[in-house]
């Protein structure tokens, strides 16, 4: 039987572009939208010509599929995606396949494969990353769900993402119900603190060390050229070189005053939620939110006046710690990312490949970077690493950058710049290789109000305490 | 009709003790609860010869009230209160008045509201704070909910709860539905963010500075005669004196490991869902996750072998300057507390009278202090106040702790003795006092790959630009 190899319901940018890469990749593709007329629109604009087939209702998208049949939808999350798998339930038959490639919640993931699986079709969330030029030339895809539909997805996914230099694709399996959905999001937010990291080395750079822009866009090419080479701090060197009109570099003239989609939001509020101290990230997500404050903060400026004192340290010194501050913090960014992932593992009963996720992320997407080939690296010697600190490689790299980490961490504070994502990194470092935390007190002070107990560092776990603190102190 | 004042569900520790509470300032008290024969062992043992009523049905239970009737649920959290609620409506009649006492979340507080008022009668959810001798003594009340039922139920709230020196109640109106749990959470989270500034000083004091248990005690008790006058500082002075059986300080026996019950968890997620910088409660909440990971920070810290360096400099100043980085702190987890009350009290409609919180918390309740005091006068000074940083009395203790905050932190960064929560604190402080943050290349990163666009300086709110960063970088 002939068919199209795949359907794909949405046509604004995103799934168009995806529909474009996949019929240049060979595939047929059928297409729906909503709104109808953006069919014909679609099939005689950008996609006339090619092996793309115009459907003007689901049930005609349905019937032009061969089987098993396989449905993308590339729509707005939330309820719409309920209406729409209620809605091609109808037409689709056993073993179909029903594919959601936005940006959903991962637990609506968990809800809807077994929800599709129930009616004995197959179902996968995939994250697509790498925006709309990914989409048309190669996005970093995670997909999850039911593993039994991978097969017959498989090559067209595979033939459709990023590659690294080796030609090995940027998307493999990442495992059951909302597990592409999740790693998605916890992408999302490494992208956050990443962008976070490189906006307080920007503005000690700026307001301590008292560099131009040009010289910035210098420094930011040459640490491309190091262990920090990613697509996140080659645009940086670019957006720096970049000049407005009048000839003064245009990130000057930009407000500051920093927009968001949520799902960095989700990723900090999933952490909570897991009991894992992703601190950087969620430093990253409240930075935006104080940026947003523009009025309050330039009426708060003016009350707290700052007297600024001149740097008098060796530029070229600061930056090199600067450098090596932003890898450290960078590390520890990745290492809580990566612990969330595993405790939602353990959770939800995912066997995720925590070395082919370093791999999918390592081309297409905004997090791209040659850092996520040295986290392959670790995971690929020791696949049950249970913290990216305890790796030789970042073991080592750590032990490089700390003296300049916290030099770097002090000239902030006493300088009045805010680094808080390299602050919360160095917190978590000294927090995670202290034997004893003062945690000791608290547990007393929850003890002497609240009768909670304690343990004792001479008896074994699980063994509680308590004691009556106000007849003890008379003593 | 004669009866009982109020009747009362739940005969655990905390219902019992509010019960002998208001039997004790001359109400009459019915009381019921699941497990039967609990009711005569409470009137037959602690609350034997007092006005209390046993009952023995719901249905008994309400027969023994005065109209309009007042039943508070002093039970479990969660699906348990809407169980009761389903049953209490079948014996209840319009205008009288369902209490929930617990630790119920805000929002279930919003929907219960507004469905009891839906069936004609009345519904408050209030906050209880103090523990269980609180409940016993006098606690924290933060009763919302149906304002009409406020004026039955004040005269007994009003007599059990805590009295600051002057007499006055700490318990006054909330807010609509939800309005009372909510300020009972942002109570919690500041509790969180309490302890977690004192463990950071101790921990600061004991590793770094070189006190021991019995030269903190006295520390701790010099700085409540000053502006830290709390609680939490008097019982932390009590547990360093506090002895174990071999004579050596007993907090140096108890476990590292601090446990928890969610509730700093609830205002952590809060703050992220409704775009409040809470940065400070959140490392709090953050540090117990990690304190809890006990195994793996061993294991980490023999890996990561730190050098002890000595501290070199005046131990008198160095415990001054610590001081005022925990009174600084301090001032800045309020701020966020308070602000996210505000964002909260805006987005739900309530009418918060922020002065008449700090007043509420001022006694009874586990972070009662002078200071909650001086938060009261900024506010009755000025109830816009949009920041209490912008208050003249919070101004000018900030400037006098400025320098030596910055001196704790620096020297914590330097030992590698973590401080995660007085250094959030310090960058928030930083950042919310900076015109300039770097945002602006951040926007330009988001324009750059996701053509999220950017506002510019020297152009009105609103409207948005957008540049080909390639095409221009070319040029």
């Amino acid at each position: 039987m002939t068919g199209a190899d795949i359907g794909l319901i949405g046509l604004a940018v995103m799934g168009e572009n995806l529909v474009l890469n996949m019929e240049s990749k060979g595939f047929t593709v059928a297409v729906y939208n909503r709104t109808i007329s953006k069919v014909d629109e679609f099939t005689e604009g950008r996609g006339k010509g090619k092996n793309i087939i115009a459907a003007h209702s689901l049930e005609e998208l349905v019937g032009k599929l061969k089987r098993p049949r396989k449905v993308m939808m590339m729509i707005k999350a939330g309820s719409a995606v309920d209406d729409l798998i209620e809605q091609l339930l109808d037409f689709l038959d056993e073993r179909d396949i029903i594919i959601d490639g936005g940006n959903s919640n991962f637990e609506d993931t968990v809800r809807r494969t077994a929800y599709v699986q129930e009616k004995g079709l197959y179902y996968i969330g995939t994250g697509v990353s790498g925006g709309e030029e990914g989409a048309l030339r190669g996005p970093s895809m995670m997909p999850g769900g039911s593993v039994e539909a991978w097969k017959d997805v498989k090559d067209i996914f595979q033939s459709i993402c990023a590659k690294v230099e080796d030609g090995t694709p940027c998307c493999d399996w990442v495992g059951e119900n909302g597990a592409g959905h999740f790693v998605k999001m916890v992408h999302n937010g490494i992208e956050y603190g990443d962008m976070e990291l490189i906006c307080e080395a920007y503005h000690l750079m700026r307001d301590v060390i008292g560099l131009s822009a040009n010289e910035m866009q210098d420094i930011f090419r040459n640490w491309n050229q190091t262990e920090l080479d990613s697509y996140l701090i080659e645009i940086t060197g670019d957006i720096l070189g970049v000049k407005d009109s009048d000839g003064t570099a245009l990130v000057d003239h930009i407000l500051d005053v920093a927009g968001q989609k949520g799902t960095g939001k989700w990723t900090a509020i999933s952490s909570l939620q897991e009991g894992v101290p992703l601190t950087l990230i969620t430093e990253a997500v409240f930075q935006r939110y104080l940026s947003a404050q523009k009025e309050e903060r330039t009426v708060a400026a003016k009350s707290y006046v700052k007297v600024k004192t001149d740097f008098k340290g060796d530029r070229k010194e600061a930056v090199d710690n600067l450098r090596k501050a932003l890898l450290a913090s960078k590390i520890i960014s990745y290492t809580q990312g990566y612990l969330l992932m595993r405790n939602a593992a353990d959770k939800y009963g995912w066997k995720l490949n925590y070395g082919a996720i370093a791999l999918m992320w390592r081309g297409g997407c905004i997090i791209r970077s040659t850092f996520l080939g040295k986290i392959k690296e670790a995971y690929d010697t020791n696949p049950q690493l249970s913290n990216l600190l305890l790796s030789p490689y970042f073991h080592q790299v750590i032990e490089e950058c700390l003296d300049a980490w916290r030099k770097t961490v002090g000239l902030a504070v006493a300088h009045a710049v805010p680094v808080p994502a390299m602050a919360a990194a160095l917190s978590y470092f000294d927090g995670y290789t202290s034997d004893i935390l003062p945690a000791n007190l608290l547990q007393a002070q929850r003890d002497y109000f609240g009768a909670h107990t304690y343990e004792r560092t001479d008896c074994k776990r699980g063994k509680f305490f308590h004691t009556n603190w106000l007849e003890a102190k008379e003593k």
